[in-house]
């Protein structure tokens, strides 16, 4: 495992952490201030980092500390909710809010409307009191109750408009865009000398953030996934030469894709985006997947959104959208046509059904895995913040929680490694080739 | 409501049933032959038939009779399943067996594979021999465990088949095209003066045969539909100007889409088939999206598959499927552009996602409601075939469940009568105006 | 069937409706004021009654009129929920607080708290004001917003409560005991001359009441109920001489018991209220699930809370609920003891897993058909009250929305017929005998 | 953390391993043999222990090696179940046998019956014929195609009856007791010098096996037992001064109980058997939950059947199971009189709403999160088995799949740490005393 240096996993501060925590002493358990997580949990891999002398690479640990920065009393907070939907985010605006509330005694919360829209000074809907009757059953509805939106906001604006809330600490909850502009945001704080934190909660329903273990929302997307495979299995075998085709998340990585397949045991071929494949020749897909339609009579294909943007051909231009991500070429439709052109030209009759689940297995609310890792990130942030912490998210790391620098989650995206024991257990229970390359 | 003579809706028998029912005379209550369901259970309906003479419009009423037809010993049934999976074949299959097997003692029940294909001569798969042991815990899958295909097979051949596996009464599971195949099977029994008898279980996953109060897999397949137009609903609210957009099955009849709607409660358009509506104009659906988004900012718009085929404008030749069925254009996908450039024309931004969840609310297990009625209809099946009835499938009114002629579910379709309390209850959680017609 | 008097079957009306109803014109089909529905839908049954002359033993067709009694303008409505939980509680408030507001044009709405407790004049929790922001997404929560509770308030002390508040119609969401008291409150309004009109949407999980083909929730129940039966399949299959036993609710009634079974499909006994059976005997429970055991060496039993009540010896006095119903003995933990006291007796190790799933099976969202029919019946019961009609509830019969005075509703307790088509399908699925009196 | 000694965790092999791996040498990566997963990821610990010199505390990386113990050919391999039903049985066994077949080539694995009673030479029921068939469609069944049972079997029996089937790899997936008689069947196979592996699968639904981070079948659990929580939080909700009371599975640890409360974000009291409690006294539970009832006249409290044992007084003899643990007093109903007891002595009318869900949280098939831990579990259960390892489990540590020696396993039991942040996060969730005795 290629592992960051440990100083570009030191975490940012506003300033010396001076004030007595307000939580309560006798049940809390205060994390000490040097506590880390080694980013390896291999012995060899730590050895030798050891050998190079000098720190191990390792997070912080996360956890309420002795000693807060902000005084709870007149604390204004702020929560944003950025991005697609993704199964949680009201768990995550509701720990978030009680625990300031409960916990910590802060006194007001703002949720700003419709992702980082509702911080720019001239947002069209102004920021939602939020309070405990407010967010009380909130967890058992799908979506955010702040709304989400993607796209930028110019960091001044954003922190004109804290300023006039007097927002001193904003959680801010999104994806890899996202926490780009929060970074941005805590940059422009830092110019301007302000103590105000910003603390990411990190959400990718693709599970494709770097150094976190997983994401909120990605069992829960896994689970109806799952379900979605069950039924083009179903489809699949009650059609004689059926073939199951679904269409699942996954732009740059196929964590979603490759989950399911497992969980569902019941695919034969998972395609993804890390794993490039050919369409023709003796080893491309259409080839292998004939071989098994013609000893089993029955297959299921499941392609992440982001697999096999290489083999379609448009001809257009590169399209985009308000977030400035590549619209992808439809890889579900493509296949469909591609399968059916494939067998109609041998004479071998089959019956494809495609299902594209698309926001289904988003706009959920959370399983209990995600519920309760949203109420334990949103408790983790919240201490974060209190400490004083910024520019930062908060992350699992080997059986922790951590605080990760925003620069390290978002400097690359992660993606399934093929050596890894996910993409191995794929190979294992698909028996697909490693490589489908003609 | 319009009902049909009386004489339309008497049973063939293949003769008379002198021999005493295997059943348990203990326990089970016999079904007087002569009893009867009145169609229409209007007090008004009701005086005005028996005004005009003539015995009042009314079905067989199903059960158990004291006298069977076919004798168990050496009796070979059949059951096939044909058209699309629908939540509750399983169940359907396993009552069927376990009926015969268990109440009846019959001593071979065969399973013909893949629909009226596994009926054909040259049929590639031989029937499966079904056994309490096989069907044991079927009704926990989706699907159906013997396939299905679409398309018909002549009745000559289908009833050589049944000859050669000696087979005196075959089930079949199936819509509007399996039940006219079946009742041609039994005209070509009645030529061939045979007594052989065919019954009909109907299926139809969108609810939309004739004198049947509802249909096996419906329920299911509304509650799967429910969860998506949830999901839908949360996208649209969680975008500022969100429009969540559902395509649902229903071909002909929109009684997925009305139910669910209504279920649902948040359905801000329901499209179907029977209310034909425009684009344009000021009436016209785009410029009513248009008032509603203005006033509410966010949007659920739901359309059968069927709806507004007379809007889209393709130039292609019509394309048909294996049971001769025309491929619909797409009108979710239409919709979709429609919004989007109606919206782009006035410069007002907003946000459509589209779901089509396919083949994901019918490739489940039955839900409850669905499993009892299965398990019911299987039952009555193989009471009525028993007794020597053929040509009829069995079905549920006002209360009972009934013996029907196939000729009479067969002869049009049903369809949602926009003075149904259904479409009123659409109308009325809806708020969408009953004519958008510009 | 045995059919009520027509004259008691109509229905309390405060006077002359005259006021044009406020609902649009365009797209509402008004219900012709004497459309009635038959109770029996039997051929015989009718020809019969119409030869004793006099008009058919039938129910109002329930839906909207031309003529309201009540003007929109300053009208103050109420809804109170009593009783145990039920899944469609807060689909049934959503639905009649929307269609007060947005179809009717009524101005407020109160929802008293915690049942006939919040209608006493001391009572501790004020109405909460409803409006359609506040029942927005409740119909995904389970319970009822406004609370419950049991028991009676005098009906003098709620109307009381009405007329300081100027409630002019009172919906009133309970089952039996509820039900009577909303009678006895049409009463005292009737004798004080006051035109006040109590609308009952009835309320039994139990599916027990009298002319109402189905109550909302039972399905939801019952599909709960049918997945507890299946974690007890498990169990008893799981085990060598694995017995899994089962309560399900039922105090009078088995019928959630019943559908269950035949649901599940794996059920060997279903015990329930209305068919007595002994212990001992050769016929007897016992010894029938003894042979049971030795020929399959699993089985599956459920009895409903109400079932062998007279088997158990207690020899303390009758307990009593705050609603004066009898606290019932537990069946479950008395025939847990049994089976293992007799199979020690024979030496034959068996497993016995005792599961009594009570609330949850309750506290559950409303199913998709739940959801709907609570829809449904909250429209109709707005419509009912507009127009002036009293001391009735909606309902549901052949087919199409119902008036049924309280008085025909709570005569009597529904229960199962065993000459019935669901007890008949009880026996033929699980083989148990009709009688197991030894 | 206090971790074991780095000689602890090595593993028992049968000898070395000399043949070529029969996987498919394109696609799979092997795991060098070397390779360790440290116990502890805190970089102070690992420090310590390095200071201390001698090798890091750490876990031999699970996964397929280059060389193994065992010919597939003619190699007979065997599967065990015992103890309690676990969502995911079906899922490990599935993967399992598929891993044998479809990977290794392995030709006959036989799965023995209902537990160790399937491995005594007296069994009554034979072993079943595995095949990918027969194991096809299992993983959508609760439960254990093999049925299970509690209770050890003679070491030298269960090696007799191996031997006498010639099976040279048993897998068997079981708990604590489980796991203590493979390792006595694994030093009985090496005092008698043979070459037979014993490979463990943890099972416990309670998650309470040391040095595993998760078991299967607890995710599953912790949804169900969520559901059932809010199923109480709605009882308690809709009564004026309800209280909802829930018992979870949890014998000697509180994981689930832990893991639902914070899931569900709604329980307000979580008893678990970590931490001791008083009833009475100023700062007693019931003093405490008075309080709480004053403030918000509604109350959630959750029990692990194992929490407060200490505090029922019974007299009677200890009683055991057939595995010889001792059967608990019944928490819930206990708690259930208490409760009512005190606040009747009050003054205060309370009502109580007590579920046991019991086997209701287990006979589940295992979500999507468990189904993809158990086909992993099993394809490296099969590795460890292949290269001739034994008397050890495969388990998930930091990151990683692992061999754990069952010694480690099984010398201690897993229970919550109350400074851990599973704890803390309960305490800052329900806001409950961090002590409660009076």
């Amino acid at each position: 495992m290629e592992v960051p240096a440990y100083e570009t996993l030191l975490i940012e501060r506003l300033g010396q952490a001076q004030l007595d925590s307000p939580l309560n002493a006798d049940s809390t358990r205060f994390v000490d201030e040097q506590r880390r997580v080694t980013v390896s949990a291999e012995a060899d891999d730590i050895r030798e980092s050891l050998a190079e002398g000098g720190p191990l690479p390792s997070f912080e640990l996360a956890g309420p500390r002795r000693k807060v920065f902000f005084s709870p009393q007149n604390l204004v907070c702020g929560i944003v909710t950025c991005g697609g939907i993704c199964p949680g985010l009201n768990n995550v605006i509701r720990s978030i809010t009680l625990t300031l509330f409960q916990n910590y005694g802060v006194q007001r919360v703002l949720g700003f409307r419709y992702g980082y829209a509702g911080l720019a000074p001239d947002a069209v809907n102004p920021p939602l009191e939020l309070a405990a009757e407010r967010v009380d059953d909130i967890q058992e509805l799908p979506g955010t109750i702040l709304g989400s939106s993607r796209g930028p906001v110019p960091a001044e604006a954003m922190l004109e408009t804290l300023r006039n809330y007097g927002v001193k600490i904003l959680f801010t909850v999104g994806g890899d865009g996202t926490l780009r502009g929060a970074s941005a945001l805590a940059a422009e704080i830092k110019r301007q000398k302000l103590s105000i934190s910003v603390i990411g909660v990190p959400k990718t329903i693709d599970n494709d953030l770097n150094w976190l273990m997983r994401s909120f929302g990605f069992s829960t997307a896994v689970d109806a996934a799952t379900r979605v495979l069950d039924a083009a299995h179903c489809e699949a075998k009650c059609a004689w030469n059926g073939i199951g085709l679904v269409k699942l998340m996954g732009r740059h990585s196929g964590f979603i894709a490759a989950h399911a397949t497992v969980a569902s045991g019941i695919v034969n071929f998972c395609l993804v985006p890390e794993v490039p494949f050919s369409l023709e020749g003796k080893n491309g897909f259409l080839n292998v997947l004939e071989q098994r339609m013609q000893r089993k009579h029955h297959a299921v294909v499941v392609a992440a959104e982001g697999a096999g943007q290489d083999l379609i051909q448009t001809g257009g231009p590169v399209e985009r959208d308000a977030s400035g991500n590549v619209r992808f070429k439809d890889i579900g439709a493509f296949l469909k046509a591609e399968i059916e052109g494939h067998f109609a030209r041998r004479s071998i009759p089959v019956n494809v059904r495609y299902i594209d689940p698309s926001y289904t297995i988003r706009g959920l609310p959370a399983s209990a895995v995600d519920a309760e890792f949203c109420v334990s990130l949103g408790q983790h942030a919240v201490h974060a913040g209190m400490s004083g912490r910024t520019d930062m998210v908060v992350g699992a790391w080997n059986q922790h929680y951590t605080h990760v620098p925003i620069k390290a989650v978002v400097e690359s995206r992660k993606q399934i490694d093929t050596q890894s024991p996910i993409w191995q257990t794929v190979l294992n229970t698909t028996h697909q080739p490693a490589c489908m390359i003609g």
